[in-house]
This record gives structure tokens, sequence and C-alpha cells, in this order.
């Protein structure tokens, strides 16, 4: 029996994904068809990605489940046609990884304060060194997949590490918070706030003129999670203001940001494009290949989202 | 009987020093004096900064170790007047915890290509993450007490390491090589070298024209170790050929560094003012009087300078 898998994400992907997929799949031992094109009622899984054509999945009629390439799926979670299993991308090695280095590095960055020698056009010499990383407190907002491995991370270098999360989770040398109270304590002493939240309407505008009130003065933001996680407006009121210090932003209600958008020439924000994470082939390939694998035996899908949580 | 310790170093820092090296040593038990002047042939132990007013270890007729506060011996060692034993610093919680943390900073900063973001004044948005820790190897230079905890920071990071010393080291993960053939090779592949080598006649001007022409082209240097490990005529050059991508600095030949000194200017040059470690009072005291304690109880001193070999 063969598995018929639509690859459908953006055109320039199936260069990218066709030898790594199929590397993989060979390696599963299941007998497939992995293809771009495939009359919709043969197809029995879709790799996918929410900016690709199919967004209509009516048709599809003896699909299994659809398998997002990307750790969001606020882009495909509320389509109202798919009604098969959607499963998000949990890619360890690539997306995961990449994840985990760029918030460590940033973290780092503002802890260090590198950003007075790499930009010093008056030759300051000012022989001051930083306080040590066990002074420098770290809340990871979302202590999801990503968020928990940001805080592995940093713990074996000194960080103290709160984690706020919608359900209470657990971590050992974390402070795990959750709920309304635990936001404002979260908030309330962090000098390094990191946004690793899923989108969705509940955790819309997390950040605003209120929350943002919570942090010690002259806090950092690092958002590498989702662009609407921040009120736009009130961010840029509270850096003009000195509440917050510095925010490091990879991502954006719209993306590439505008060329208008006035946090590219604040001198408080750093705008990185989009390269926080992003999903790798091969990494990817092997763990789409396993979960279908895992399915056609038996054992059900791994990484499913709550599509009433969103995420 | 009273153990009397002469606080030799910078007149600026009794200030720091007093009170947590007093807590230190009443926490040994000991009875001691701790002063800033005794009589010569009274002293039994100096805390010592060789930035100190004593030069001229002759009449301290009952001395039995100079204490170093720094990790750096080379103000001292060669000092024709010290004839008993000298330690040098080793400080995990303060010195080497702090290093630790700049270290790792600056190699994913340089990792992650962060200052084409932190100086962006075109605005481009270029998706292009970069690649992860995996595909970057990065090499230590100098593999004693700062360079294994560096390596140990970097490991669970991704990133592979290898690690350079004068004699034969091992630790488990990492690549340890030694001697002028194991130079060679781990700078050829090194994409990103840091220096932490002491200060001797021998590791003088260890990054040179014909050791920087080992490295991969557009290899970075990070130097938190000493001034004199670099020819800086050599570097400049490979920076402008483009053989060395970047140079983080953070120690020089002369310090502050010089306002005329190129370095300041060069456009592919990060000048830091000596911050990436600093002995931190507290845990420095600690670790001094639980030294004065050990001998004291005949159980010697940790952290001996090897005269012959500088450090």
């Amino acid at each position: 029996m063969t598995v018929n898998i639509l690859f459908a994400a953006h055109a320039d992907r199936w260069a990218q994904y066709e030898t790594p997929l199929t590397e993989a799949l060979d390696a599963t031992g299941l007998g497939y068809d992995l293809r771009t094109d495939f009359a919709p009622d043969e197809v029995d899984y879709i790799v996918y990605a929410p900016n690709s054509a199919v967004q209509d999945f009516t048709p599809y009629k003896r699909l299994k489940a659809v398998m997002n390439l990307w750790a969001g799926v606020e882009g495909v979670v509320q389509n109202p046609t798919l009604t098969v299993p959607l499963t998000r991308m949990v890619d360890k090695e690539g997306l995961t990884q990449g994840m985990v280095e760029w918030v460590t590095g940033h973290v780092l960055r503002h802890h260090l304060e590198m950003d007075r020698h790499i930009v010093n056009p008056g030759h300051v010499w000012d022989h001051a060194p930083p306080p040590l990383s066990k002074d420098r407190p770290v809340t990871i907002l979302g202590f999801g997949a990503l968020g928990q491995a940001c805080a592995a991370a940093l713990l074996p270098l000194g960080f103290p590490v709160t984690g706020w999360s919608r359900s209470q989770k657990s971590m050992p040398g974390v402070t795990a918070l959750s709920g309304a109270d635990g936001l404002h304590a979260a908030l309330g002493k962090a000098q390094i706030v990191v946004l690793l939240l899923p989108a969705t309407p509940m955790t819309e505008n997390t950040l605003n003129a209120q929350t943002l009130a919570m942090m010690p003065r002259g806090a950092v933001i690092i958002n590498p999670g989702r662009g609407p996680l921040i009120d736009d407006t009130a961010l840029l009121t509270a850096l003009d203001s000195g509440q917050i210090d510095h925010a490091t932003l990879d991502v954006f209600r719209v993306e590439p940001l505008p060329a208008e958008d006035p946090y590219w020439s604040h001198p408080k924000v750093t705008v990185t494009p989009h390269i926080a994470s992003e999903t790798r082939p091969d990494s990817a390939s092997r763990v789409i290949a396993e979960n279908i694998r895992r399915n056609e035996a038996g054992k059900g899908l791994l990484h499913l989202v709550d599509r009433s949580a969103g995420y």
C-alpha cells in the first residue's frame, strides 16, 4: 500500500526539501509517493506551510493529517475546512537549537551591554565590568518546548530563570509561574524578558502599557516569538520614557518590516529579520517522516495541535 | 599566634576588599591581623596586585607566600626579589564565571553575526538565518582553568570545541591539541579563535603573520587573554586583507588603549575596555582566606605559580 504525501509549501521550498524528505521517508521503509501535485482525493498526508496555495482542505477526502512545517500554526489552526489532525513542527536539532542559540546570544549581549562597545564612536574606555549573570534575572514568557530549551541553556550560564505559561509547568532550577498573578510576579523581577508565547487571540498584546509598567525600570525585551504578542505603540512609549531600555525584535505584525515602521530607526530597538529560528530541512524532514511512520504503524501522531487552545 | 597579612594593591582596592577579606578570614577561625601597613619583617602573607607599591620583597624576611589577586602573574613572576611561593587567582565564582559569560556571549555574537543587525543604517531586511553552532568550530588557545571553563559552556550550546595548550590536556567532548603541529591543526579548522593563554616570553605573538595565515579565510579572533599574545601589525594586515573578518579585543599591550591606536577606528575591530573578567572581591577573598588557612594547617598552597613556566 502506497502512502501519498503532498508537499504544499511556498514554491521555493521544494528545492530545499525534496532530497532530505525523500531520504528520511526512504529510511522509514514505508511504501510512499511524495509529490507537489496529486488529485486531492488521493492524498494521505499534507506536509504543509500556511503560505502554500492549499487553503481549502475540503477536497482532500481521505486525508489523515496535516503536518505543519512551522512551529507556529496560527495561519492554519482556525481554517474551518481543516477537520483532520494537525501537527506542528517540533524540530529539536534545527528549529529549537537555532532558537536556543539566538536567545542565549541576545540575552548575553544585553547582559554584557555589548552595544556600548560595538558602537563607540567616541572611543570611550570605560572600565566597568558588568554584573555576573547570577544578578541578572531573566523571565521567559511561554514555557513550552522552545521556552524550556532556552531555560536549559541559560541556567548553566548562571542566570536566574523564571518561566511563565498559561498552564502551570515545572522545571528543576526554574521559577515556574502561571496565570495573571504569576505574570505580575514574573515581569516584576525580570531585567530581561524573552517572548516565546504562541500567537493566539489570548496572547495578543501580552506586552501592553499595563504589563510593561510591571517590569523594573530599564528592563530589556527580546521577542523571537510572534509580532502580535506586543502592543507596538505601548512599547514605543515605554522605550521613549526609559521604562524599557531596549527591545530586540525578530518578529513583527507585518514582515518584512515596512520601511516606514518606527522600529527601524528607533535608537533603542534592534530589528533582526525573522532569523531567530527556522525549520531546517534535514532535521525537520526526519521529524515528519518519523511521525508518518508512527501513524501508519497505529502509534498515533506526535506534536498534535490543540485546536481549542490554538497551538 | 597571629598571622600578619599585608594587603598590597592599587590604593583604591582596599575599600573594596577590606570588608569581604575580613569576613572571609573571620570564617577561617585563624588569629590574624589584616592591614595595609606593617613593618616588613612582621609580614606572613602579602595579598598582592602587581601594580602595588611593593616591588622589592627583600625586606619581607619571614614572608610565607605572595597571593596574587589577578589570574595573570606576568607583572610579578620575574621579580628577582621574590623567593617565596607565589599563587595566582583562581576565582571560579567571580573571575572564571565572568570570563565564561563574556567569551560565550562574544562567540555567540560572532556566530549569529549580530553586528549586521545592531548597526544597520540602510534598514536592510535580509532573511538569512545563520548556520547552527554545530557547523561553527571554535578553537581556544590556552586550555587551563579559564579555557576549560569556557569550553564547558560552549559544548552544550553545540559548538565543536578544540582546546590547544603547551602541555597536552584532555576534556570529554573537546579535541585537545598541543605543540607546534597541534597549533597548526587547531587554527586550521577554527572559524572563531579565543585567546586565553598566559602572557609569557613563550606565548608572545602567538598570533603572528604565519599563524594568522593558518586560519580559514574569514575567521574571527576574540582576545580576552593578554595583549602581547597578538602581533598587532600582523593582525591589522590580516584584517585589511580579509584573512581575518573581525577581532574583538579586550586586552592590549598598553591600557587604556591610547587614543591614537589604529584598533579604535578599524571597522573590523571591537575594543572592549578590559572587562571580560575581573577578580570579584567577595569570591576572591574567600579563595585567599581558604588558601592561607590551608597553608597554616600544613596542607600546602593551592594555585601555585610554576616560576619556570611563568604562570
